[in-house]
């Protein structure tokens, strides 16, 4: 019963397997290796996208804070949500990576409003050389509270961000739940609606420990390649990073493991309506906010399910409805999910 | 044929099936796996050195800075050779991580000389607040020309810069095969000489891509625990480091691939002289700098041996002789070495 | 008439005749002057504070991203006002002498509440390695609003800070005001209190341009100098920096001179009044927020009246109230304030 | 007897003059002040450049480290001597407000020759990703060994420059020293000869505390500016520095302090020449770097006589040679000279 995150499951047999048969004979170190060449080729094809860069990482904070450094400079600013992850859970990563940049946070915490994204915009314009300058917008999705920006809303972000002549990132840690959340096409929620460069999440679905960092201006990539050695993160033995996206591109693996991932937290709440929790947030992809009597989370914990509790603590009275996060990888089954709701039933 | 680097070889079989051993089930992320909590205790015992701390990174580039920037201040500089894989091949991954700080280069090239290292101490101490501070030494054994410190040599370095009150960093991406090249410990090498922070390579001996970093003052650790976070190094799936790592150490795997690698630089090493070759360092490990007639190496060129010339191109007088670098990894086999000599004689 | 700012006014007479008289012969560089001497011996005096160190620097930037610098380690953040002068005015200078440090913003403006400073503290820290750390506290007084800080507030800001360990800093670039308003001492206002180092402002209060940065811990002082020498601020000619706060201090100049500020705008606050004015915030020392019917900007305006409007402009329904930031220096007189609210009273 | 550094003397009374008259009533702040404006119409003209883009800072320092940031990615190396203030006398200033780059070092000292600066720069560019990017050129003239470079010396470094694409930054805190020697026109020294950027001194020869920066690209110029206000180096009241550099410029003040400072440092080389001095380096403008006895030394010292000695101690033989740097500002008189001269001989 382990929903703490989509990064405690394991990766993907079929990604393991393909570590294995990659794992012969000599290559070329440093993103020279020909599997590269074929990830490549594989984005381009799924994204549409014929002239886009695409280099690979380990680490979704390794992706975001990179690609945001090569779209910022140091006197600006980047708009994202309060909850954004490269605001909460970087440890100061993107400020790092952009040279002591900025992030101006937009609205409450969930999908950024138009309205809050205009008005903060216009805020950030105000002061000439004394205040940071505007720079880019950087949207997730799904989002930190498992919410998915439609394609319209993305839209319509990037048209805002767009009358400022400003760049747009997408942090796409969990892309693939999003989109198949939407139905969408990936050029439909990037570049065909405004997006200019996206970390294409791996880790999260099935994969060892890689993330594509997509550029559809072409001209960003060798700024980012010279920005990923300077980082640290270009890897010598680099097949095993193109190995393992390889596979998760292969046969739809990716859009597999994200329905699965999917398909698991709409069974979960459906357990969770049934035994009457609430819900702080709609379940749009693959996590859920749900509250529960703390009693039921102390059963819950009890028999060792796993998983992050919000706001809140389990001391307390007992019969008090307390939040709680759960994040289904494609690798829950039914089977867990049907035993947490019992246990969470009493 | 490939000498390229002794990072374009495969991983040991028995890393890539610890991989596998280790993907099933639900494990804590961020390096709080148990296997970690072995990885550790395995370290401490093999460096005698119970109270050390160790952290896991994926890269070298990423183990160097990273421990240098734990050990320096920005205004400082810190002592290095002038071919020093941190000077030339990190693309100022140090500066980065260092928050701007300096190297200053010592000597000529190969290994450090006490002198040169007293002298350059001692310049940078002039200028008071005006002149960069004094911050780490940081020595690399196997050095970027194949050779050695003696564990005598290293306490001589430590032993200065202890005088100053200055750190001892080893960059050890090739520490194997430095220790088994001396046939010392883990221990004499560094923390008994003087050495405050190593890192400890994996990658380029069999491993897939991970290093330790560990630190003698287990202070250290807190603070590099958030600059590898800040970083984008901590794995969020941190279990695939800690199992190479484990898989790397156990039944003396690391020992074995280091013996191996610098048994077969010495089998091409004689082959090499039997064949006339120069040498512009002595081979003291797996790595080899080599000249050869530059009709051999266009002759080993055309038959796809893979290396990298030193100082030259293939383009000049047949008969002159051209330098090249020749690194050996554990996989490379005796048949492959004696064909490279028989192409090379012609 | 000029209310744009206490920094578009002249320098004092007495701090310009110290710099002409200080223009003689030969003295050591760098802050080795003997003006320099008698400076920390006075500031040592004033502050009560025999063992507190003191540099000089040029502007009020310089003084808190410095200050900020020494105090914050890159990985952690920086509790201040979401309109502090730190983080809306100064285009990212403390993220950058920080290294890529946060600023988290507590509360809605004005001074800082106790209780949205714990809030603000609590939820930094819940995140072990991925967020931020939690860094120095900053306060403002004079605020960018005008307002200051009572002797008791400071004590209670401070006390929540030390709970956690964390240091404060204050930023005092109106110091002198704020003291003056509140009839304190200036060791009530800062250590007494639990303040840990202080940008003590000369430049908006009749100096030419010269800030003193306070430790009252004086192990500070060494990285402080360094980090001044590496950004620059280290004046080769610092006995005009030396001179000019030497006249500021001399014969209480600096409390005379915000004395007099305080009390015109104190006159102007009763000629607004006067003439119905509203009042956005309280007036506490020299700066008043104040809003007027439209039309009477535009007269101010059309007679060159110099000062910034308030969220909103000049075009517009001329009977709207529209909000003002009127600043007093020590050098604007009775008459001119006259002339301002008869222009104004239309 | 001050010889230890042209900033040790007063500043020019003209200067001073400027300051007491521009403090009369307000002026706009951050450059707004019309003496700017002049200030920017007069460096234009004199430059013989209409479209430069000019701005002021306090410290040489400070105009070395922006201008060099302004230009240089933190992944490059900015090509200089091994004696450039800009690495032995920043404190890492330029690697701090570049943001990590480094400093490649060209030949052994003094003026930088056509062959070492073109191995230099072959060398930095055989390692793509891995090895820092190639950036600016950066030189000093007069040279931090008291020599200047010919018109036609930087002509050549510029066009070696220019062949690879590397912009270069002239670093003139001694500007006009070495322009009065060459007799050559400012224009010729810099954009005829190649040259991007300028940091024009005026604090080392008779400001109090100001240089120029100029952009001959003025596309540069907003990026200056807002790494200045980002450095903390925009003053807010900005009338001081113009008016500095407004008197400085006069009247041809600026060369006639250079004239004056460079001929009193002839009359010292006559006078050391008389009593058998030696000469490390030939003097070419204000700065001598000469050897004497070390009694002379010890005499001069007792006399109190203030130079740095160059390389050696007080403490030896009494008969033995030592060198010294000896530098003459404007101010210096011959009587002075005369008696230092008279000491020296015993």
């Amino acid at each position: 019963m382990f929903f703490a995150s989509d990064n405690s499951g394991p990766a993907h047999p079929t990604v393991m397997q393909a570590l294995a048969d990659v794992n012969t004979g000599y290559m070329p170190s440093y993103g020279a290796d020909l599997v590269m060449q074929r990830v490549k080729a594989r984005l381009r094809d799924i994204f549409e996208a014929p002239n886009a860069e695409i280099r690979l990482v380990a680490t979704g904070t390794a992706a975001n804070a990179l690609a945001l450094a090569t779209m910022t400079q140091p006197f600006e600013t980047v708009f994202c949500s309060p909850v954004a992850h490269i605001h909460e859970d970087e440890c100061n990563a993107p400020e790092f990576y952009m040279g002591g940049a900025k992030l101006t946070l937009v609205g409450d915490g969930d999908r950024i409003a138009p309205d809050a994204l205009r008005r903060a915009i216009k805020a950030e314009g105000n002061r000439g050389v004394h205040g940071p300058q505007r720079g880019p917008l950087s949207i997730t999705t799904v989002t930190e509270r498992g919410t998915v920006y439609s394609v319209a809303e993305i839209e319509t972000l990037c048209g805002i961000a767009a009358q400022y002549g400003l760049p747009v990132h997408l942090d796409g840690a969990r892309f693939a739940n999003a989109m198949e959340a939407l139905g969408c096409t990936p050029a439909e929620m990037t570049w065909k609606a405004g997006v200019d460069a996206v970390s294409f999440g791996g880790t999260k679905n099935g994969c060892m420990g890689v993330e594509a960092v997509i550029f559809f201006d072409p001209d960003k990539a060798w700024e980012f390649e010279l920005r990923r050695k300077r980082g640290g993160h270009l890897f010598s033995k680099h097949r095993y990073l193109s190995a393992q996206m390889e596979a998760y591109l292969a046969d739809d693996l990716w859009r597999d493991l994200a329905q699965t991932a999917n398909a698991r937290a709409a069974y979960l709440e459906k357990g969770l309506h049934s035994i009457g929790a609430g819900f702080l947030w709609p379940r749009e992809a693959n996590m859920i906010f749900a509250t529960l009597p703390r009693r039921a989370h102390q059963r819950l914990h009890d028999a060792g399910a796993m998983y992050h509790l919000w706001d809140g603590e389990l001391d307390g009275p007992q019969d008090d409805a307390l939040g709680c996060r759960l994040v289904c990888d494609w690798s829950i089954t039914e089977a867990q999910i049907d035993r947490f709701i019992e246990i969470a039933k009493g």
